[in-house]
């Protein structure tokens, strides 16, 4: 495992959350993150799919990663504000979310994150995240 | 308790995610619903304050309960999609959430929602849902 | 007038699209800026109301001069991006935007915007911005 | 020149902005429209670039064209709502906007809006678009 994988995997244990979520970080890349997370009925809204929250949880931190990726090590990324579209029920088994960086500027990085369902294929939902180095 | 609130608090169990986060459905009225949510080490980002996850999560399902309120029993509702600007940063021991509805149309509701800090006073997370009845 | 209604308005004369759109600045305070401007042909969609386009130029300078009046005077400001709800149809004959400062930080400023018809109670759309000084 | 090309086009000839900007309407596919715009100084903000709301305008309309393209002859469209990032400034001679479908529902439809400079190489602002069917 790369320098660059270790640095985000580090951050990613301390995340509370994404340790409740039982959510895995998959892949590191220069501008580009996945995590994924498994259903338990623990993660559910009313009718028993994926709630709305886990998957702009996981997408959101893999937006954060991927911009990180591309910061020095001893910088910190934040999210200033994202914007998410669902555009499927996320009734599936699994979902995977990709962060990747669209533009990265000194101060400001602005990615897209795209969650899909279990098979891969089907897109459940649309970020367009804007995030800060402090 | 009354009608309105039984049926909200009736989905809101329904809501693994909710249990997970150990979220309370504290205020129900026709239009505005609140929700909030206790600091513990599962719910953290990697410095120890709440993840951004969270406090979205709880003013998503704020506002879609929100949204809720206003249609006829037998209609469920589900987020479109949302954007939210994170304004502080979220150290604090409890996050409430207030959805409150601002246009409420036959298909489409919008929603505000505002994610505050314990004291109640400091505005941490601002949102704009867009719901559809289904 | 004072002096942050001069320095407003001198940026705002050299906006060419506000001239173009016959936009006329209102009212300046500190955190709160007001554009208005009147229907014509030229402004429409294909319905004959004001384009979403026009609404969302107004509302648009109107946050970015709200987040000016909160910087120092040799500062400037750009939309780093903004999210807008249309919550009824432009068919007035007037729109009126008011942009205000919801959080002001060192570097970027939240601002809300609210576009209202000719009797100022309707409330058709809703703005959401972040801001960068520069 | 094909029937939907014609269908689009008649209703861009009757938004009076696309003229007021001197847009052309330069290509329409099924979930796929191009806008773009020459600069002149009455679509400049204070620095003498396109202000956002000109790209802004042209995006708006070939997301909602995109959507249209889609649906039958005789539905309209209008938009939901927008968010849009401004990621580089638009100093160039010429705006681009293409518009494409991410996800057709039968009520709702979600596109994608990127804005290129004069060379078509340069991103300078990525929407994400939610349009109904009335």
């Amino acid at each position: 495992m790369d320098h660059l994988y270790n640095r985000i995997e580090s951050s990613f244990r301390k995340q509370g959350l994404m340790q409740t979520l039982n959510a895995s970080l998959d892949r590191v890349e220069s501008g580009l993150v996945q995590i994924s997370c498994g259903f338990h009925d623990g993660l559910s809204q009313q009718h028993g799919y994926f709630h709305a929250g886990v998957l702009t949880s996981i997408v959101d931190s893999a937006c954060g990663y991927a911009a990180a990726t591309m910061a020095a090590d001893d910088k910190e990324v934040l999210s200033v504000e994202f914007k998410i579209n669902f555009l499927k029920p996320a009734n599936t088994p699994r979902v995977t979310a990709i962060g990747k960086v669209i533009q990265a500027g000194r101060t400001l990085t602005v990615c897209e994150g795209n969650v899909f369902d279990a098979t891969g294929e089907k897109l459940i939902a649309r970020m367009t995240a804007t995030i800060i180095r402090v």
